[in-house]
């Protein structure tokens, strides 16, 4: 017998669970579920496929769900063993469930349950089934996804106060569960990412009273937990860290040991923040972001090069048609989305979610075209958050960043469209668009007083920003000639204000690494990751600024442990490593194809291992010699 | 303390609890959900008011959703009391829930909750909040509906085989509760709206296994039970029906004892399938149909005069926008909609119910001009249900009796657009549409040889049936000479096939009694649902047709009792008794304006209480004078 799927319409996992996900954070007591449009999954599906059987066979088809099964024109109930043919027979598998999105699991010899079954949810027509690769014994539910876990015993109890302060080895995602050595009492847990965090009764985020049962809390991010008014003879405490299992499969060892620190901690906040779906950080927000995922697509790709988490992920985001507001309700996240399939296809080649998914670009970038002014260009509605970055734009009117990333997803309509063997009206139509919005980017946009891109050209303010600039170099808006002035008047200008978050910092990077500004990078990855790291990190944050004193590190957001300690955009160090350094470019996934151009003038020695495809090239440079690899 | 409410977005209590009912049908083990595009509740909520307080005050919210309450710029959790003011405060109540609809319960001496305050779902302009008379208390939880219980005791016990079959004195919906006199051991009881249906082990519809604790069974509709290998002196049984208490507020008492016996039997029929929602049928589908529920609108406006049931139901018909689907899939059902809001509207003037779902009349219409021919007449897609009526029509191209109903729902657009005061282009455009169609109607289908209109004209084969003639003398597309030649062509020739289904036999009587005949419709009555008591009913059917033989009555759709015995469709009598004989027509709901018509002349005396607004008319004939009351 083949594999057979647990599955569903297309999408409703990925809404159900990502619904999980962005209600679950919590903020001193308060309950705290993203604030943008949640969006259902299907109550009422069917699922069909005909067989013509040689001979005789039997399947039986299990479901919570309430439903029956159609085996011809003979019903019958979840549940029970069902015999048909030889002949040609049409199955159709009716479910429905209020609570959850309806799954189905269909056990047999020759029918049974994947995705060459079709799904229909009675409003558009029939799609493949939906499925997931970790759901595929009948005993599973869908709904529930059960975490691997890991046990972790404190590293350090210090007496603090009245009570006791445990710390683990480095920060996790864990539930704690107290021993109570001499019986039950009512107790409450502190948690904090750093030990500040919990030590503040008054202002650490999570604190709970273990259940009286189990000893246990509820999961949350923790490194630090303090319990008052109990001595350590009274309790004892674990962490059950609870995580998806995501096998890493890159290796960066070099002559570098703060660099090679640098991989391992990003890697370790990384492996944090890639659950279900890729969140922006453990403690806070919890939630799925698109521009956050967005940056996670490019370090998957180096580390863990897993194609199912990028999908889920994508899924989760983008939600159903039609399209009412934009993902997260920020414009740039939206469009980041349609960016983030072509980073997807670029590194797994992915036809089959490609297609599944080109219905929705086009309707997403639909949706974007009815909030065009008088040029073409995008521009914010009622109630939109055009974002970019934490900084000071100048966001009056169109806001330039939005015009890079909206003309680099008419590109990437283009050349998808063109992969998927589209109608050639299809991909020329984007193809033109693209063209004329580039040049209305470059005629209203650059400033060739100050050889750079404005936020606004309406506002008369001519404000610069690196923003846009870098965006001009990444989307190749601006031509080679515009790209060494923005370098000069822009990137290596110390009056124009520098990035402060991790997340803007890595497009920099990217932008510097393509001019071939690597030994720059180099130092600056070494003096920004690296100041964390001086400042006691374990995991990557969230934002930091080297000006800020220790005593206000954690604050952000007008909150004293207001910010994220691990943080996913600020692991991007690892894509900077394996692109430009290491210098491995996937050409072609499906064969595994690539090719290297390894900057070996920074490392004494280097022993990498970076995933392409299936295989596993392993790069090493002794100081003299390079040699590669390739692990099956 | 003003009353407060249980508040949600409004849509999401009925679409929740239709799910439920939807997807509540069992058949022989089976579970058969409704087979139409089922759609969710929001998942992600805000409600907001904002309040200028005089002084301080305090409130308190309740709710099982995860979220929390912003009150100015501090927040709180659920269940924490909350102190404020005096001055200018905006409150916020942020909620979600995945498994049902979120909704909160907000409660103080000045800020509770009701229907002022606003509801978003982060994707469309904030809304009135939704709520329902019958949530009010903050223990209560609107996922739950709880109903009303009586008991039954059972009328009859007799021997049947080795087993009991026990009686009630007439049909319920009820949960079966089994006493075990010598303690328990598993049975199985099988119900049936027929003895001979409970007796059929194999074709009854419902049988349980009672819950070994309790003793019971699930909630479904009964009148026998009949407990194989069984013995009397082994068991008590009970029924506990379970109903929603909607008051009957009509009384009607004649000379003619056959009349009275109908009415009470349509009244029993019509209370049993009128619960949350106006449903089919008890036993069978147990789903909110739009073309059933359309005919309910008519007898409940005279018997209950309920307007909160209405509501629910066309809520929850309706579902969300953008509308993909035809209602139940069916392309009258859709229309019937927009005229049961009409309906709803004459009956109770409720414009502030108006008000809310005009938006969702428009993008109804819409989607149905969306699949207009060159003419203007409306066809069916691919997947859509031409239904009309179970009748032999010529279904070929546009199909006349929906372009009866779809001019009816052009000339109600204008009509309720004006009475909401719209723009003057909004409903004269609908005037102009509904002009155009008419003429169209009369252009196509009628036939001057026939004296009729036909079916369709695109299929040449001039084919007449009742079912469009009816409409066009309900909805005055006919002039009045063609209304003539209608009732002698059509209505009066019996070589054009009889009615079969006590659904289109209200349409072809209502047609009659506004043709004036009175007399004939009272013989049909009395013949036609005479017929059923005659052959034992105690609630009306879906069906019936006299020349079928007794053996076969309970038989419909191949099924040996598939045949519905308690449908509400068939309660229409009330509406006709009421509105033409005693002659009663509401001509201002809301200042309880009326005009009487009666037809004395077919009885001796008559004693009748009809509802008019909140008061009742009560209407005394005792064959010399004629005397209404107004009671308070």
């Amino acid at each position: 017998m083949s594999t057979a799927y647990w599955i569903w319409y297309p999408g409703d996992f990925e809404l159900y669970h990502a619904m999980k996900q962005n209600f679950s954070r919590i903020e001193r007591g308060c309950g705290w579920p993203a604030f943008w449009k949640s969006e259902g999954f299907r109550n009422r599906v069917v699922f069909r496929k005909e067989y013509g059987l040689e001979k005789e066979t039997a399947f039986c088809v299990y479901s919570k769900a309430v439903g029956y099964v159609l085996a011809g024109d003979r019903k019958y109930p979840f549940g029970e063993r069902i015999v048909c043919g030889p002949g040609q027979i049409r199955i159709s598998v009716h479910a429905a469930c209020i609570e959850t999105f309806p799954s189905v699991y269909i056990k047999g010899n020759v029918i049974y349950s994947d995705k060459t079954w079709q799904a229909e949810d009675y409003g558009a027509a029939p799609v493949m089934a939906g499925y997931s690769n970790h759901f595929t014994r009948e005993e599973q539910n869908p709904s529930v996804w059960i975490y691997r876990e890991k046990i972790y015993l404190p590293v350090s109890a210090e007496v603090c106060g009245d009570g006791i302060l445990y710390g683990f080895e480095t920060e996790l995602t864990a539930v704690l569960e107290i021993t109570y050595k001499k019986g039950y009492r009512p107790l409450r847990v502190y948690c904090g990412e750093s030990r500040e965090e919990a030590l503040d009764r008054e202002h650490c985020y999570y604190s709970w009273e273990p259940e009286p049962d189990t000893g246990r809390c509820p999961r949350c991010a923790v490194r630090y937990a303090y319990i008052p008014d109990c001595g350590e003879e009274e309790v004892e405490i674990k962490a059950v860290h609870q995580y998806v299992d995501i096998p890493v499969r890159a290796r960066f060892v070099s002559s570098d040991k703060l660099i090679n620190r640098i991989w391992s901690v990003a890697e370790h906040t990384f492996s944090l923040c890639s659950g279900i779906f890729f969140i922006d950080g453990i403690k806070r927000d919890k939630w799925i972001w698109g521009g956050d995922a967005y940056q996670s697509f490019f370090v998957n790709q180096y580390l863990m090069a897993d194609a199912d988490i990028n999908r889920r992920t994508l899924l989760a985001l983008r939600g159903n048609d039609p399209m009412t507001t934009h993902i997260n309700t920020i414009l740039d996240y939206t469009l980041y989305w349609i960016l983030s399939i072509k980073i997807h296809h670029e590194a797994y080649n992915d036809l089959e979610f490609l297609e599944q998914v080109f219905p929705k670009m086009c309707s997403l970038m639909e949706f974007c075209e009815s909030q065009l002014d008088g040029h073409g260009f995008i521009v914010g509605r009622k109630g939109d958050w055009i974002f970019i970055d934490w900084a000071d734009l100048d966001k009056e009117g169109a806001l330039c960043a939005e015009q890079m990333l909206f003309a680099e997803c008419y590109k990437t309509m283009a050349v998808l469209g063109r992969c998927l063997g589209k109608e050639t009206a299809v991909y020329t139509a984007y193809e033109k668009k693209y063209e004329l919005l580039k040049n209305n980017i470059n005629a209203f946009y650059w400033n060739s007083e100050k050889g750079a891109y404005i936020d606004s050209f309406s506002s008369g303010k001519n404000h610069v920003t690196r923003h846009g600039n870098i965006f001009a170099i990444l989307f190749q808006i601006a031509d080679k000639e515009k790209q060494e002035q923005i370098v000069e008047n822009v990137l290596h200008n110390d009056a124009v204000p520098q990035i402060t978050t991790p997340y803007f910092k890595f497009f920099e990077m990217d932008a510097l690494c393509k001019m071939g500004y690597l030994e720059e990078v180099l130092i600056r990855i070494r003096q920004y990751w690296g100041g964390m790291l001086e400042r006691g990190a374990v995991t990557f944050w969230e934002e930091y600024d080297p000006d800020v004193p220790e005593a206000e590190q954690y604050d952000m957001y007008g909150d004293k442990f207001g910010k994220s300690l691990c943080h996913a955009w600020s692991a991007s160090p690892i894509y900077l490593l394996a692109r430009y350094f290491v210098g491995l470019e996937i050409t072609d996934p499906v064969k595994g194809g690539y090719e290297l151009h390894p900057h070996l003038e920074y490392f004494d020695s280097l022993d990498c291992i970076l995933p392409v495809g299936d295989k596993n090239i392993h790069v090493v440079w002794d100081g003299k010699e390079l040699t590669e690899y390739t692990l099956c």
